[in-house]
């Protein structure tokens, strides 16, 4: 290994300049303006795929947005490692609100990254992480150093949910057939404090209407008679959790799978000032399901949020309307063993049974996704514990997040491989909003640390 | 009288002539681009004073739009009615659901109107009723019928508030002193069913703010952790009534005059049926406060309802936020003896109270008004009573509206005088909306009734 690390530090500044060239194509998939620089990304990637010594590289067409697939097929005996990857990049709006142009990569330094970071849009989500894994295999291929076998999936709808990868994968299962799926999307918790996230929320989302009368009414001629949908509205969603913050919806918690104390206590020893991070958001309090401390409420307990609700007169003054209709969108954060079909259908059962007559109620699931965890005690877990122990100089932190990613479930459905999810991007990198930017010290430490996570994966794996 | 009746008959034509040609001038207060339409429609009217014998025309300046002013003072020993009205009228939009331009009035017959209903803007809000009293007055002083003395008042910012009518009528108190005001800017039941609006609801008018957060955050990374800004104002609102509909603010029943059973009973006699009223609105149900019936819960209930609210993300499809802000506009509409301003901080010490630590709360308050009673044992009450049953052949229905029009409060309180709302539009003649329209049978019956006011009133008042 010390020949990969040396031909890192030799090649550390073309590496920088490639992700540069990389990061200047705007790939943004919401936009089919862009359906042009989606597949010169995808051709960038594919280039530099064959160039670090893949075999069978090619663009996969889809239903949508092309994926590009290569491999490194060293030894049938051996292990198969699936790095999956997202060359996609969210919209840039407000592009006002950034201080250099979201396609013009600049390097500046910051407060958390005195060796400077890259500002761009995609610089952490994903290319940057994503191109990480090129170039290790890059290095670990120049320098005889490939322990196993290697599938890349680099896909071009991340930002839109990846609505064409599951049909995809389905058909192509033997292809993608593999022993661990390693993806760097996620974060760690600083630059000196290396995490492995170790579990992702599943969600169901919904948007429900409530119709009273059949058009807008004069508040003073039948406010106080007919039902305001507003104030139902209000009514059901403050039913959705008693006074300790607990979800009220039948059945709700059933299958969720109860976290031994142990675990929550590990969990609790994360550096994390409450402090601080009321300060950071400015809030006199937290808030949140009572006998849970806030790492846990984000980590292990499934959640209820109102991500927008509507009604009525919403200008400058006053309007006495009593409206016919109110909206809201709700989402729920699911732990395991939650599904998110069975929760959908609980909510919607639950949320229809408590509207008063009053009113008449449609509810509409947008999407889920089904929460993972990576056990601490399986070997992906601590191949890559081992790798950033041999990097960084310290034992990673195991982290459950709040978000999700759905694909994460889906592959663990299809392939029946395990996720090991080595982010190394901060929180604070800004992702999916201005300044995007992701540090020179991650990008390369990311670099460094995979070929590792290889070496011990297969080691154990034997 | 039997000349008045002869008189209006002869000049039934002319008296609909003058109307549209009133109606054909855009007097819309609240668009600056009306300005000197505003000031024609004023002109207009102090003509058909001058023309119809009055004194003392004028157009005082107020420091808005102008107010009309004319009398005719035959004794200082009779009494004086004051006819208040106004020239102004709503905007137009949506204006592309109108049948016809609103400015350019036609005649059509309508299921409530076979006799044909005058369709333009201000047809009934305010013009056409407003000017059932200068053709009265006309009538009454043709036919040397004028029983007492009588001030006209016609505003031209009813629209947008009568912002500048209080002030102007505090400074001219001596001017106006009257002994009773003799409004028709509501409506009655149906033309075969009369009635007078005794009484109408006061208004407190809030918008209440709600900060979470000092950012939007993804709900996965803090959602169950962070006080979710809509959750929180969606359990505030929610609490504000209870499960009775009985609303929640400590004191806000305090100053509510009990209503007497034998009233109330007099109420339900009003024609009402529930069934046609939830078929009208399609509705399954009504909704409202336990123990009272839809036209209670109307007329002598205060009551409380959302009129706009909004936070979080509202276009199309699912976004995971969890919003920084909340908002929303909540109306109280009050009932004798509530005051506005009390009310509005009641509700603004409760709804600050019961904010958890977790949101700040800014709660501004926008306007009120004063509710207002005009007694059925009153003179004003009688003389109108006998007037409706004289010109309708039968009984008007005293009727309590859930309606606010604050500028009665406000004449009562410096005038020293009741008021008496003696309207003629019926509630589907779309006021404020497309097509409003105004039966020619409710002007030419305003104008044959409102002299037997007169001459009651002056008999009644001896």
């Amino acid at each position: 290994m010390n020949q990969v690390s040396t031909y890192l530090e030799q090649h550390k500044d073309r590496f920088l300049a490639e992700l540069i060239e990389l990061l200047k194509i705007p790939s943004i998939s919401a936009d089919p303006a862009y359906q042009d620089d989606m597949v010169k990304t995808a051709e960038f990637i594919k280039d530099k795929l064959i160039k670090a010594g893949a075999d069978n590289v090619e663009i996969c067409s889809t239903n949508g947005l092309p994926i590009v697939y290569g491999d490194k097929l060293v030894d049938p005996s051996l292990p198969t490692v699936l790095v999956y990857g997202h060359y996609d990049v969210q919209p840039v709006d407000p592009v006002e609100l950034w201080d250099s142009s979201p396609f013009e990569p600049v390097i500046k330094k910051t407060k958390l990254h005195p060796d400077g970071a890259i500002f761009a849009r995609g610089a952490c989500d994903d290319k940057g992480q994503m191109y990480m894994h090129v170039k290790a295999f890059e290095a670990m291929l120049s320098n005889d150093a490939l322990p196993c076998n290697v599938k890349f999936l680099l896909e071009g709808e991340e930002e839109i949910g990846s609505v064409n990868l599951g049909p995809f994968l389905k058909e192509n299962k033997e292809k993608f057939s593999c022993d661990v799926i390693l993806i760097s999307d996620t974060s760690m918790i600083a630059n000196d404090v290396p995490s492995i996230t170790t579990g992702l929320k599943g969600l169901s989302y919904l948007e429900v209407e409530l119709t009273g009368p059949n058009r807008d009414l004069h508040s003073g001629t039948y406010g106080g008679a007919v039902g305001n949908p507003i104030n139902i509205l209000c009514n059901m969603i403050a039913s959705l959790q008693d006074e300790n913050g607990t979800i009220t919806i039948p059945g709700f918690y059933d299958d969720v799978l109860i976290v031994s104390d142990a675990e929550r206590e590990a969990m609790n020893k994360a550096p994390f000032n409450l402090d601080e991070y009321k300060t950071h958001l400015d809030v006199n309090d937290v808030h949140g399901e009572k006998g849970y401390t806030t790492l846990e409420r984000t980590a292990i307990r499934p959640t209820l949020d109102v991500n927008g609700l509507w009604g009525g007169y919403i200008g400058e003054g006053a309007k006495t309307v009593l409206p016919s209709k109110a909206y809201a969108k709700i989402s729920m954060r699911l732990v395991p063993n939650q599904d998110s079909e069975t929760i959908t259908r609980l909510f919607q059962s639950h949320f229809e049974s408590i509207a008063p007559q009053s009113v008449k109620i449609k509810v509409t699931p947008h999407h889920g996704g089904e929460p993972v965890v990576t056990p601490t005690d399986g070997i992906e877990y601590q191949a890559a514990e081992m790798a950033y122990e041999k990097t960084f100089g310290k034992k990673p932190i195991p982290q459950r997040m709040g978000g999700s990613i759905p694909i994460v479930a889906l592959f663990e459905e299809v392939l029946k491989a395990k996720t090991i999810m080595m982010g190394f991007g901060l929180d604070s990198d800004a992702i999916h909003s201005p300044n995007e930017h992701y540090g020179l010290f991650n990008y390369y430490k990311g670099i460094e640390t995979i070929p590792y996570f290889y070496q011990y994966y297969t080691k154990l794996k034997k």
